[in-house]
């Protein structure tokens, strides 16, 4: 009988708890995992004052960081770890203090070593964010 | 005679110092600004050990956020307030712990309403860490 | 009684007929029109000998026009001339000689001017061969 | 004393040369090859009224096809067959029928089996009319 620990799920879960935990740039973030699993990766993030730019709304490189690291997530759920080759994210609307985020990454393509991964940010309204793209490098390593 | 305060540079500075005042978000992260004029900024930061990720290198999120910061400076240099539609970055190679990042933006196009921004990521020793290439939106508005 | 030529999909097909017939870059590479409605469009393409690149797969310039009509058409759909500013195109895998490829275009955001579209070109087994995502800017004038 | 066909210059110009011979589908666009050299490569294309859309302006399908194929000449350019794994073009300004277009590439990075070119397309004028950035993945093979 296959446990939580060894199924698909449970090594991508495992996998995601440690890049969090080692993860001190996105650790103040406050984000945390709803749910992982290959090829996928739920985030949550409540957006604070701190957060904000001169505009007082949420600045793109905290969104870019929440969805960076759902895509992280995504991408070495496998335990094969695998680095960003390059990202776009579009901007589509403002994000504002006390706002909760939720950022989903699913797997697009995986074929050989690259990867395509979308990730959308949506508000507690379920309205759009930001939608990024990022492209996965996999390496003969493993995360954990 | 133009004073500084009225040239283009001058204008320049005075938003980017501004923008940067008010921006909670990247105001943690050090970073400072070295040069700033009509559609080109240069910003420094250096590379802490809060700032990097679970594999020991600068996390992605904050390589984007200095760049992001440098198009933000760029395209906002001649007080109209200008927003990001989408931006891609490149990661070439990894900064860490001590590292001392320039960013470098310059304005690539600029017709209308939308204007295109390269944002070049280097470290002390003028390696390339990230490129950057974000596309921008000018409202009505001034910025300050 | 609304008509198919008053309805939202009627006029989604009269815009993207007359664009497909003005269209003389690619009226020679036997798109057609699969269909078409309010922010979607889905077009198919046979891959001939004379669209093949020098490895004697299909050209990339030829795939990114194909999900570039589909684009075209899907933001043109409600009959407000619309441009790209911007496209980002995957290459996941390649096309063939022989290969009947379909292209499947979706709004994924329209806020204000702007739009954002996605892409997925896949051949006849339904594999993936392409993902694209452009960035639309509405103007004000109508198409036809 | 190094020949012109063993030399880094005449490397490129010799696989450069065999590509566009080899390509159908860029061949009827009457691509010409001004210059190439490791990392770099110059095209030039006159804009036919068979390469415009139903705007009466330059597909940016032919656009993109132009740009792409200076990309490949400037990433195959050392005679390892390299693929592109995404590309994104920004369309700054149009392009009419009789322009005369150059396509210049240069190497932004090259480490390991990735890289970063961006080719401008320029109008008779010097005017840019698009800006391009495409990201190469090396195989282990060469191209002749």
């Amino acid at each position: 009988m296959e446990s939580a620990q060894t199924s698909a799920a449970g090594v991508a879960r495992k996998v995601s708890e440690y890049m969090l935990r080692h993860d001190r740039a996105s650790g103040h973030l406050g984000i945390t995992i709803e749910s992982v699993d290959e090829g996928h990766a739920v985030l949550a993030m409540t957006v604070r004052n701190d957060m904000l730019n001169g505009l007082d709304i949420l600045h793109g490189g905290v969104t870019f960081t929440l969805a960076d690291s759902a895509f992280a997530f995504a991408c070495n759920s496998r335990n094969r770890k695998t680095v960003a080759l390059n990202c776009t994210v579009s901007f589509v609307a403002a994000a504002r203090e006390g706002d909760v985020l939720t950022a989903t990454a699913r797997e697009v393509s995986l074929s050989g070593r690259t990867g395509i991964y979308d990730v959308s940010v949506r508000n507690q309204k379920d309205e759009l964010i930001a939608e990024f793209r990022g492209t996965s490098y996999g390496t003969s390593s493993p995360v954990i």
